[in-house]
């Protein structure tokens, strides 16, 4: 028996001896509230006694009030089990986990599952380290599921680290780490089967590698149907969860495949709405349906909140509101393997969140492990600033671009180029061939047809790799502006509308260590430092990032001209390589369904 | 990465071959059948495609058909995941793995669940550890959980082996071990909190040790609620089972403290009509609710079918049928964390039972692993008759008795006694004290008001215990009868009209190693042998032993007078010193709600 579960004993034995009166009162009782059963999915007036960390029991906890016992009336207030966002990324939101728990916690999520895939990509297993000693520190309970891959398409992007199944012993033995997580490299199923058929093998070791040491395995099985489908599920091991879902169609069948579908509401992409039908119109059994928000940014964590939020729209999509419950507590516990939390039940831990309207999802009070952690909204707990280790600080390691690297060469006086075509508030983008001139044997954007450069510049110092091509649908008219986030491998991306500018912008992303810049006229007029990996800053507080980054946007709107809102947001997904149509990474232009980079100019 | 899961992984890549095109077809397409979908529980047409030992889809499964495509037409049946039976105790059949397993499987069971406690008690480690190496043996899935605690009362009885904590990392390493079993020993837990707290510190390490190991636990709390519960829950980790519920409110409590309950429903308990109303009535959430048999006799396996029979059972108490199929496949399978099956989905195990009529639960067929098993009732496989290891069979080490070690002593011409009253078909006794004669020192039975005498004799080699009292309800006009099934220490239990017969048939017992004897004027008039740890018998089918247990009981009826049926299982439960009022064994008369041996004359 391990040492931490010799503690476990001696904890249980504790409780035990309060109950049957041998020694002891319970530390806390919440009197006479509605306790929210997600197990039986009932709503009834009862005690929650709680010793340690612990619950003690649920009932009548007369018996267990002693002198000391501190007695919270709980009438008329609803108490349920803490909730738990399975699917996030702590870099979408650019804060580090004590910042982003800070905002979390008080709105009752007690439990994050994080996919550090992002600093896996720009750091490998360091970056991944260092996030799982950071979780080892907050109050609340975060655990990590890890890359079993990166980059995500090994022959097309050049990522910070080459993660593959060697890796595995390593990571996924990390504290806190629970899984492996989304398979994104074989989301794209036909695809990978064809091109790149060693990718599977090789996810396959890593998946059953991680279920040798009883780790769970997310999927990510976007579009995926039939044949394609069930592939999948099996390179996942048999079980996984799919957060990529966005058709009630797609929910039901993989559902009915048994896949954990985690209905995915963040700031980003909202697809619960849509999914909850095969629940509300199809009327299946929801024990396998899960609340995830996969990317939330600062402002929406301060300004709506965080899982509670996200009942709250289901609840309003025509759910029960405590079958909405399940999905964020005894669902995801069960898939996970958390049997010591989910529920209200003797022996789990006392993490609660005390609703004062249920409908709303108004959270009163939380608590984490048996202490009061937040109150109306207000952290009671401390939690010190967290400062990363310089190792994870230098991740860029590319010398300046100069303006001639960022040239598309070009003969006679027009071209045809292959432009990628934005569309708003979507990963995926449209295809675009467009005639525009060349000058001086270098061909030219049309800032009155919105064709712009975009290139991508590796910046891990691995092979100074730059793709180049252009772009629709950011709208700028001058200046250009770019950022170290960019997924999944998240090299600099850059869009402009002419080269100095977007080689300032570049220069000093590279000259911060990573980040966010905007250039004008041949200098930088705004900026964001994101030093940890090039995604997150321990620099400033939540609210501070949420204003920056409304800053920048607004720069861009109104310094370049911008059109699209979340500008950077948007920029950053078209690097991302596994979803549809065309992308943009170090290595060139994506034709993603075809697995090949095409030259920007058309030959 | 371990063998198991290496080979996993090649097989796995190899359905994957198949999904995607790249190599081979489907071996076997069940075509058109109902899918029973126990994860959404729905029912729809669809094929099942099969490769190996695996599902590899279920939908439309055309492009999986190749020309050595066995394809089998299922329109009109029901297609569902096999059964799983959650608690059993192959020791109460009196049978072998193998001969149950060759009754049960055409009943569409495929997993059985079995708690070796009765071996255990008897033979200790070395009895789980020959049950396990038959389980590894036969085509269905046999997994064991383990006792942590022999005998249940240490300090009122005495097993043939001592199980504690210290046995457990031994026996929860054998192989098809997935957790321990039943925590009868803690199932009295105000008495046992009194009396032995010491077992409850042993229960907590062994708990413990199995978690950290990743293993389940099985709880067992009758007539728990409350403080009580809670305390039971902790004492198993936090998570388990109760398999003892008997009424709908007992039920309501345990699902809502997050027990697992198994509604049992076998030869003796019948439990699940009154737990089911929880769900039928109060409408809670059904997924922690599981069925089980506990007990099983070959008759009824023979006669009435298995899991599949109580299923029908269920549905007939108003419960939709595939939410009582789900109570023996995904419910249980989540439990038990058994996650290739419990569910007809990529990548679990092709265990599959074809229904021909859902409502009466009409098997017509059973996949095992992908191969036909059954068909109409009939095996299709081979499962080689098992002959248990000499090691296992020497499990009665007692010398034979005299009769004087019977005699219970008295003074004068009367005394009053303690007398145990059976209640037909319950395992809980009354208790009475009656006026009997007194011969020559020797306290006498009285015929005419049905007072027998009952003694339990340690059959180990230990101590030479013999307990001796009373009993009233068996009826004997005259002779004995005597058994080396007595729960749950498996002494030799006999009841006896006088001393002689009881005498002939316990030494007979002695002698055969095991068994059952029936005595009349002084010599044996039916026997049967059971000579695994005086249990078992591997000598005959399970035909034979429901023939031989049924003209056993004629005899007790024709030839000695006797007036309750399946006289031998009553006996043997009147030896079970966790369940009240009063019980015996090798130590005394037990009073067993104040944990006390009480001499069997009053003074």
């Amino acid at each position: 028996m391990d040492a931490f579960h010799i503690k476990k004993a001696m904890e249980y034995k504790g409780l035990i001896d309060v109950l049957m009166g041998g020694n002891g009162y319970a530390d806390i009782v919440l009197r006479g509230g509605n306790v929210i059963n997600v197990l039986t999915r009932e709503v009834y007036v009862a005690d929650v006694a709680i010793k340690g960390k612990y619950i003690l029991m649920v009932g009548d906890a007369e018996e267990l009030i002693g002198e000391d016992t501190i007695l919270l009336d709980m009438k008329g207030k609803y108490i349920s089990p803490g909730f738990i966002d399975s699917h996030m990324h702590f870099e979408s939101s650019m804060l580090t986990i004590s910042e982003f728990s800070r905002l979390s916690i008080p709105s009752g999520t007690t439990t994050l599952i994080a996919d550090p895939h992002e600093i896996g990509n720009a750091l490998g297993p360091i970056g991944i380290r260092a996030m799982a000693e950071e979780a080892s520190i907050v109050p609340n309970h975060v655990h990590l599921v890890v890359p079993a891959l990166t980059p995500d398409c090994p022959s097309l992007e050049t990522a910070g680290y080459d993660i593959t199944s060697k890796d595995m012993e390593e990571i996924l033995n990390y504290p806190n780490v629970i899984g492996i997580g989304e398979l994104q490299g074989f989301s794209n199923a036909k695809h990978v089967y064809t091109h790149s058929p060693e990718i599977i093998t090789d996810l396959v070791a890593s998946t059953m590698y991680g279920r040798s040491i009883g780790k769970i395995v997310d999927g990510n099985a976007p579009e995926l149907f039939g044949r394609e489908l069930a592939a999948h599920i099996i390179a996942a091991g048999g079980r996984c969860s799919c957060h990529e879902t966005t058709t009630k169609e797609e929910c039901v069948e993989k559902l009915r495949q048994g896949v954990y579908v985690f209905m995915r509401e963040g700031s980003t992409q909202k697809n619960m709405a849509e999914c909850i039908r095969a629940v509300t119109e199809e009327g299946l059994d929801s024990r396998r349906c899960i609340l995830a928000t996969d990317d939330m940014v600062a402002e929406d964590l301060e300004k709506l909140g965080h899982m509670n939020e996200i009942v709250r729209r289901t609840i309003a999509q025509g759910v029960d509101p405590i079958e909405a419950i399940q999905m964020v507590t005894i669902n995801p516990a069960t898939y996970f393997g958390l049997e010591d939390r989910g529920c209200l039940a003797p022996a789990k831990l006392a993490d609660i969140a005390v609703i004062s309207d249920l409908n709303h999802m108004v959270v009163e009070g939380v608590f984490l492990e048996g202490k009061l952690a937040a109150f109306q909204g207000k952290l009671l707990l401390d939690i010190p600033k967290y400062t990363y280790p310089d190792a994870v600080k230098q991740s860029v390691k590319r010398k300046p671009l100069s303006e001639e690297a960022l040239y598309i060469q070009g003969d006679g006086t027009k071209a045809v180029v292959r432009c990628i075509e934005l569309i708003p508030d979507q990963n995926l983008s449209e295809c675009l061939e467009v005639e525009v001139n060349v000058q001086k044997g270098i061909v030219q954007p049309d800032l009155g047809k919105d064709i712009l450069y975009i290139a991508c510049v590796e910046r891990y110092g691995r092979n100074g790799n730059i793709g180049k091509a252009f772009v629709k649908g950011f709208g700028l008219k001058s200046g250009a502006f770019a950022e170290s986030v960019a997924h999944d491998t998240h090299n600099i991306i850059v869009v402009g509308t002419n080269i100095k500018d977007m080689v300032a912008a570049v220069n000093h992303v590279i000259q911060m260590g990573g980040g966010i810049a905007v250039a004008k006229n041949g200098r930088i007029i705004h900026d964001l430092r994101l030093p940890v990996g090039g995604l997150i800053t321990d620099e400033l507080t939540a609210h501070e990032v949420s204003e920056r980054i409304a800053a920048l946007e607004r720069t861009v709107k109104n310094e370049l001209g911008g059109k699209v809102h979340a500008p950077f947001m948007h920029l950053s997904f078209l690097a991302l390589s596994t979803s549809p149509k065309w992308k943009i990474t170090d290595k060139g232009l994506i034709d993603v369904n075809r697995f090949q980079v095409l030259p920007p100019v058309k030959q």
